[in-house]
């Protein structure tokens, strides 16, 4: 099966993508150098799966402790991150007990920064349950928690020993949730791979009947494309990561503006592209076209690509202004200057903002 | 004045060493590339010496915003670093945003977690003002908070961009911190250096005395000292950084015996450091005449140096079974092996332990 290298020098990793495997999970982990005691936490929509885990790697011979979460965002705070921290204190972890993190990006983000701070550092697995999780989250050492400021307003970079895709566990992930993921994997053809975004439009309708083997293809090749900028940006300092956040200014902004949670992530992201396309043409950094091919697609997708008429302008100006990754008070994008290349860091007028958000349809 | 480089590749930073100089902080603070925002964390003990520093970094342009909080370790805890988020999070600090910790090592433990966790890591300067942050707390990166089941067992590496000592501030600190402080001091000259113990005999009375001048040297040594190792081994990952926890497996669990704050960490450190030398003695790794000097010294140090009779000696076993620093279950030691040198991780039985537990005076 597939295996991805990320080359991260002393932090280097692979991503191994199996179909159906659990059963190879604990000899992979034993692989790694697990300890005999590991802790293995997930939230209640993934329970049969971390039971099926659990008892696959308690017959390997290793003494596993399991942490079940509720399910949700409003899990990436403080006080379930204390609850963590006494779960790891009370099984007594050591640097050689392994935490696997078993679901979507809230697990990966939360049981992921609990490893990262425990004892200075435990050993982590993600095993990426949701497509979003599997292209995104998962890849890359990004772990934390909210804050009522701002969302991943805390947290680490902690590279885990290992990402376990089983794109089998996509069966029982809700269609909607299943669609929000495509929308990352669009943004990877976008910003960087002209030719996967063409097969993209060429699977779409494959793609969106979850046939087997286009999302083992896509999953494949989104987290190698993530990997190759991890790779050479690792702590978001040389400034390549940001390519990543084609459409999150946008789309962040999006999400706050309708809720958390009513609006799923790639949903905003979705829409965040769209605008970003829009003012990349209206810049004339693009011709027409690119934005049409993006709209279709993520239509194919049935993913929402309009922004809503409620949603205050005001209120989304001062939240972009205040995306993390700006400079205090600026507006600044990621913003296409052809299929499969972006330019981090644009400086826009509000003006030309405004306008974006001002357009229907 | 004296400036030490601590040389971690694109993590290196350097430890000034400035008498009574708080005026030349801010343009120091300035050549570290400090934005204009920057906040100052400290505890209410050096209230005096924040309103210095915070009028000297206003005058030089800086917008500085203060978090005071009480003393003691107790303020380790998950409650404390909520505080901190919030007040980072309302004074919108991103990553130009200069973390300042004054005050000992609860402040540069507590101050520099929030600073490695909030928005993934902000630049983090250490101002220590005890003896013991100044030598050790402040230097190599490591910064926590505490957990019932164990001090700084939450926790992150995460480098000052700068350490900034100024000697002047220990004019206020309690004497019984100040030698407290010199155990760690004594430390450096037992595992790396024989030189640096024979001049601390040579100058205990004027060190005891808080002389300008041997402290200067003595601060200065011990960073150096320091350094050296966490340059070998930033993350703990090589065994080397391990022997600066000579005296301490025994210490740690003097201190939780005692009841943290009762014997005070250097003291604690004190008492283990003689603990582990007759430890070595008894198994002809070093002849008595090193604990004998070793002893000899703490005391002019008026530092304590015999395990006191009221604590329980299988929960002294326990607490060092269970060290962070030991793999589950089993006692290992730092030990001196010659007067400057010591051998990291040597297991020993539980029956030679217990005999030096039970030595008296």
């Amino acid at each position: 099966m597939p295996i991805i290298h990320v080359n991260l020098g002393p932090r280097r990793y692979d991503i191994q993508l199996h179909d159906h495997a659990f059963m190879q999970f604990a000899p992979w982990l034993a692989s790694l150098g697990a300890g005999r005691l590991a802790c293995l936490i997930y939230d209640e929509h993934v329970a049969e799966h971390a039971f099926h885990l659990k008892s696959a790697v308690q017959r390997a011979g290793f003494q596993i402790h399991t942490v079940q979460l509720p399910a949700g965002e409003e899990q990436k705070c403080l006080a379930t991150l204390g609850t963590l921290y006494d779960a790891l204190a009370e099984m007594k972890a050591d640097r050689q007990t392994f935490v696997i993190a078993l679901g979507g990006g809230v697990m990966g983000d939360l049981a992921g920064f609990a490893a990262a701070s425990f004892n200075r550092g435990l050993p982590l697995v993600m095993v990426p349950t949701t497509l979003l999780a599997m292209v995104d989250s998962s890849v890359g050492g990004k772990v934390g928690i909210n804050h009522a400021a701002g969302k991943n307003l805390i947290g680490a970079f902690h590279q885990p020993r290992g990402v376990w895709i089983d794109p089998h566990y996509l069966s029982t992930l809700p269609g909607r949730e299943y669609r929000s993921g495509l929308a990352e994997v669009v943004k990877y053809g976008m910003i960087l791979d002209a030719e996967f975004f063409t097969w993209l439009e060429t699977y779409a309708a494959a793609i969106l009947q979850q046939k087997i083997e286009p999302i083992k293809h896509l999953v494949l090749r989104s987290c190698q494309l993530k990997a190759q900028v991890v790779e050479q940006d690792e702590y978001e300092t040389q400034g390549l990561r940001a390519m990543l956040n084609f459409g999150h200014t946008f789309g962040h902004a999006f999400e706050k503006a309708a809720g958390y949670g009513k609006l799923l992530h790639g949903e905003a992201v979705s829409i965040g592209m769209v605008c970003a396309c829009r003012l990349a043409h209206q810049l004339g950094m693009i011709g027409n076209d690119i934005t049409v091919r993006l709209q279709q697609l993520l239509e194919r997708f049935q993913l929402p690509v309009a922004v809503a008429p409620e949603w205050n302008q005001q209120h989304l100006l001062d939240a972009m202004r205040h995306d993390k990754k700006n400079v205090a008070g600026e507006l600044r994008f990621v913003l296409p200057s052809r299929l499969g290349e972006v330019k981090a860091g644009v400086k826009v007028d509000e003006a030309a903002v405004r306008q974006i958000l001002a357009q229907r349809g």
